[in-house]
């Protein structure tokens, strides 16, 4: 009676266990991209396989802009930042005959980024420093749940994958520890991204700028301050995984030139490793760029990616949907 | 039978979770201090009750040197140092003409440090940098593995305290997340505090240098510099804090002045918040020093301490051991 019923369960039990790794990617079509992705969590988490990582060492990074959410027509983070141009005008009145404040002002995206990263980084510290880091936390989560995209009319929130979200899912429920290494800033990021992304505040790595220990009246606070404490692009991302993490990700996702020294350092180190891009090759569900982009390039990554045998996500015929609203 | 069944197990049952509470903590003595522990845990983790914090918010944030395991004479990343000194002399034939590295050579550690912080950074630079983050951790490990106390003749990792250790895996048994935050090196730290702590690399936070990633015959690594890059001691203990963790601890646990800041930064916030000095007070089983030391002073804290009807656990008479050892 008992082998009865466990030879009828089997297959109800076998089918279960497959159906369930099948359903946990239910946005990616059944192309290369997600069998590597597969093949890879099921390789290390197999006990007794020679590929098997114990769970404390099971770390996976990904980018944010371009990998998690859009990146175009310009970083998100740099609406936030003309946004919050305008808001504090009225307490800075000279802005209004200084570039590249002026520009903003006048609604001329264009002129105000012309001055390159110098001025995007004038911009930045005039919005991000000034405030505490609770005053800093509140700016960005009123703006977050409010703020649009020119062309989708969508919350930034909205914008983002849900074949990565599934991703993220999926390797928590295999004993990863999934974080965030962005050159977007930590605390632009840190407000919102437990919500959206279910990865916690700690597990989120970013640009940042100094902060500085004070007590006002007294209680203490920490206060934002207009000095560059850590840029985490480039060869920036090793750097500030060595220094959140400690260990090397076994899996690292990213879509940019941005992102190649962090593959690069993960896919160095020895056992079964897993590099993936994001190349954005749907112009009509979302954007097309790569090589040519001022924003999120993808040029020496693509050849590295195709020379080493890291996955490319093409995103037009690898994924069923972009974004989650797509499902309603 | 059933309601007869529950009420005869009733004691036992209840008898099991009270004594179970009680056995977390084992080394410490049933006073105050102990006491404090208990209660903030068990109210801050009962659901429905108004100091109830959610599992992803019990953030709870130690101190290393002095509250996890001894720091006299010296710290013992110090030893570290003059061991590491005298293995590098034979590369640096100037040390034995050039102070501090003269003195460490003839074993004068006084003479040593009599130059004070510029001393130590110059030693600590020395030592820390020109490897790879690899090389550095088998230095480490190697060094811990096999260096014992002047005084004790014990390893290093066997001079931790017990009870800190019960507080650390109870916190963990009640959904906390523990951190060190430590004036001492990340690096320095990493390779063994897992292992003796239960604390993994990704939850410390220290006092570090810089790293530059960098290609070496097609293999990315990360190269440790003589620069320093953040100092994870008294103001820059909540700096460290927001860094890496992006949210204030609930519960904070130090032993110096060092840690003050820290200790405010957890106080502050609103609902239920625990501070807690190690007062040493013991200088038969371990040392006894506070507000005239030089190493781990506790002036102006425990001042606050008491002020702010802080917890301070006397060594001498709240913990029945210091050390592993003496359990055997």
């Amino acid at each position: 009676m008992k082998s009865l019923l466990i030879k009828s369960l089997l297959p109800l039990l076998l089918l279960s266990k497959a159906s369930c790794a099948a359903d946990s990617l239910p946005s990616w079509n059944d192309t290369a991209s997600k069998k590597a992705i597969v093949t890879f969590v099921e390789k290390v988490t197999k006990e007794g396989s020679p590929d098997f990582v114990p769970v404390a060492e099971r770390i996976a990074t990904f980018d944010n802009d371009g990998c998690l959410w859009s990146e175009q027509p310009m970083y998100f983070q740099a609406f936030f930042i003309f946004d919050r141009i305008k808001q504090l005008a009225p307490q800075h009145p000279g802005w209004k005959d200084k570039e590249p404040f002026a520009s903003v002002l006048k609604g001329d995206i264009k002129s105000a980024l012309a001055g390159g990263e110098h001025a995007l980084i004038e911009m930045g510290m005039a919005t991000h420093a000034g405030t505490t880091t609770e005053e800093f936390e509140k700016i960005v989560t009123d703006w977050i749940t409010t703020a649009k995209h020119p062309k989708t009319g969508r919350l930034f929130t909205e914008m983002v994958f849900q074949p990565m979200i599934e991703v993220l899912s999926y390797l928590r429920a295999n004993g990863f520890k999934t974080f965030i290494v962005s050159g977007g800033g930590i605390e632009f990021m840190r407000p919102w991204v437990e919500r959206v992304y279910g990865i916690p505040p700690e597990q989120i790595i970013g640009s940042s700028i100094k902060t500085k220990f004070e007590m006002r009246d007294g209680q203490p606070v920490l206060v934002r301050l207009p000095e560059i404490n850590f840029v985490d692009d480039k060869a920036g991302k090793p750097v500030g995984i060595q220094m959140h993490i400690g260990r090397r990700p076994i899996a690292a996702f990213g879509n940019s030139d941005g992102d190649l020294q962090m593959l690069q350092w993960t896919a160095a180190s020895k056992g079964a490793r897993f590099c993936l891009y994001v190349h954005h090759t749907d112009a009509k569900r979302e954007f097309a760029y790569d090589r040519k982009s001022s924003i999120g390039r993808l040029d020496k990554g693509l050849d590295e990616a195709q020379a080493k045998g890291w996955t490319v996500v093409d995103m037009k015929n690898d994924w069923k949907i972009i974004y989650p609203f797509e499902k309603w």
